[in-house]
Parts: structure tokens; sequence; C-alpha cells
């Protein structure tokens, strides 16, 4: 007990997605996650504070990882420079090994409505931070929050792109892209659909 | 008990927010609600099934109003224009005479973590419910999120100036100027901080 264990968080990650898609989440209890990656309980308890951790425990730094990357671009960066920095940095949560990971949360997630209440509200939360910074910035309202809102929906949407067992492309170039369009989609909104633009 | 009480809902209503607001949200009991409102407690449940119904039973028909208003905009409307008309709508839950409510409610949210989350979920649901109609008006993806993200940021932007005890305007007049602005606001996102337009 107590011992240095190789990579125990990762094969902790791993034993309890593997556990949840086979039993569901409310099912699953830490020891059991523990057994299946072949530690001790304890070991679990130091890596996380309980079975919801594993799932969300990623968040602070993601959002660490947008703040900084807001903070740091230039004073001369537009309000959608920011965001697309924003959206780079998130990039290295979401490299090519995370994606088996990502997609199996995802699907966990999905599958109960908590966890789905829970996502929402990091996201919101997110979305707010985000805001803040940007007004720090010198951006002023309503601008910082819409920046925000197209940043959000960009993740999201890019997000759903890149667990699609289909995609071939990698994060940053989805968001990039979906950023785009939103940007795009901002002179659509006062044409009826169907109008050619 | 069980006979017919004039205006149950409306008094158990601001009886129940009377107590959330003198004795804190989780300390206070339906029974209390009802004995405050000089009605059974049976009556409180014929009328909501909890407590937290008395803050969030109003939710339903504001997305009923929200989706019958962009639901009922002509063929020709813009994707603006719809969410310009699910905001007019919902002015009908927002009249001078609910404006105190709708402060003491949102002084009893503001207070707990819980139902801030829970009024964050709503809004999120309303906002997908929102960008689910203007996709089925033919707006594609991704001007129908979108669009309901400005209407939601004009939303909530306009609740919070109509509950300011400050404020004098109607709850209309304030959610078309914060969606002119949050319109104005999309062909600054490409701008430099401070950069005159």
């Amino acid at each position: 007990m107590g011992r240095w264990e190789p990579n125990a968080r990762e094969r902790l990650g791993r034993s309890a997605l593997e556990l949840f898609l086979e039993r569901g989440y409310e099912s699953t209890t830490a020891a059991e996650i523990a057994e299946r990656a072949g530690l001790a309980k304890s070991t679990f308890f130091r890596h996380f504070a309980d079975k919801r951790e594993v799932l969300f425990g990623g968040q602070d730094r993601l959002n660490r990882l947008f703040i900084d990357a807001v903070t740091g671009v230039p004073d001369s960066a537009t309000p959608l420079d920011a965001v697309a920095a924003a959206l780079d940095a998130v990039a290295a949560a979401f490299g090519p090994e995370q994606r088996a990971f990502v997609r199996q949360r995802h699907a966990v997630i999905s599958g109960n409505s908590d966890l789905r209440e829970r996502e929402l509200l990091k996201l919101a939360a997110l979305t707010a931070v985000m805001a803040d910074t940007l007004r720090e910035r010198g951006v002023p309202d309503p601008a910082a929050s819409l920046a925000a809102e197209l940043g959000s929906l960009a993740f999201r949407n890019a997000h759903a792109r890149w667990i699609d067992p289909a995609n071939q492309q990698d994060f940053p170039d989805l968001a990039r892209q979906e950023l785009n369009e939103l940007k795009a989609a901002t002179a659509t909104l006062d044409q009826a659909p169907g109008t050619a633009r």
C-alpha cells in the first residue's frame, strides 16, 4: 500500500471506463475499479476523490488551458483570435492517444442523465470563465459573452466530430473549421432560410 | 380539504418565496408554505410536486411560449426574426405584475448552488429546444445553434436588467435591445479591442 505504481492514474481511468460501459456507471464501485486495474482501493482514492472524478477530473486542466491561452494572446488579437487560441490550446488534452478514452467517456456520460447534466454545467462554467477572461482583456459586453459562446459551440461541435469513429482529422483542425463556420453563420442570421448569400 | 381555494397557486407561490428568503430554501417545508398561505398541505401538493417546483414550474410554460413563437413566424422570417418573436412571446410571463415574484425567485436561486445549477440546466434545455425548432424551420447548422444562443443570451441579459430595481423598461423592450446589441456585436468579433468600427 502506498507504494508507487507506474501509470496508476491511467490504468484506473481505463479500468473505470471499461466497467462503466460493461455494468453501468451506477453499479460500479471504486473498489471494483481498483481491482480491475490490479491496484489497491487506497490507490484509487489517492488519485480520485470518487468515481465521478474519473470522468470529470480532467476538466480543471481544460479550463486552465482555455484561460491561459486567452490571457496569453497579444493585445492586438481580436476576440475571435483569442477564442481560436483557446481551442488550439485544448488540443493538448485531445491528442490521438486520448481519443479512445474520450470516446468511451462520452458513451458513459450519454447514458446517464446526472452525468449529462454535470457535463452541461462544466461547459457552462467554462464558457463563463472564457467570457470573464475576454472582459479582463478589454472586450466589452455583449461581445465577450458572444465570443465565448461561439468558442463553446465550436468546442462542442469539434468534440462531437472528433470522437466520431469515421473521423480522420485532428482536434485543432476540426475546432478551427467549426469556429470559421460559426463566424460565417453570423452573417446569415438576418437572411431568410434558403436565401442565397 | 379538497375544496376550491381562490388563487391558491399564487398564494402558495408568494408564501413559498417569503419563507425561502426568510429561512432559506433548504430549511423550508411544504407544510410551512401551506400554513403561511392559510391552506392545507394537501392543497400545496395539488398544485406543486415539491417545493422546487414553486421555482421552476413556470419553465414548461416558458418553453412552450418560445417554441410556439418560433414555429408561428412566417416562412420568410430570418433566424433572428424568429428569435425576436420568441422573446416577444415570453413577455406574457414577464409582465409588471410578475416582477416582484421573479425578482424574489432570482434572489432565492442566487443563494443556492443546487438551484443555480437547475436554472442553468433549464436554460440550456430551452436553448437546445430553440435550436431544434429553428432546424425544423430549415435553418441550417451552425446558424440554428448560433441564433438560439443569441436568443438565450438576450433572454438572460434582458432578465437581469428587468429584475434590477432601478429598471423602468418592460421586458420586450429590453429583450429587443439586447438582441440588437448582440447582432451588432457579431460584427466586432474580428476587431481588436478598442478599435473603432
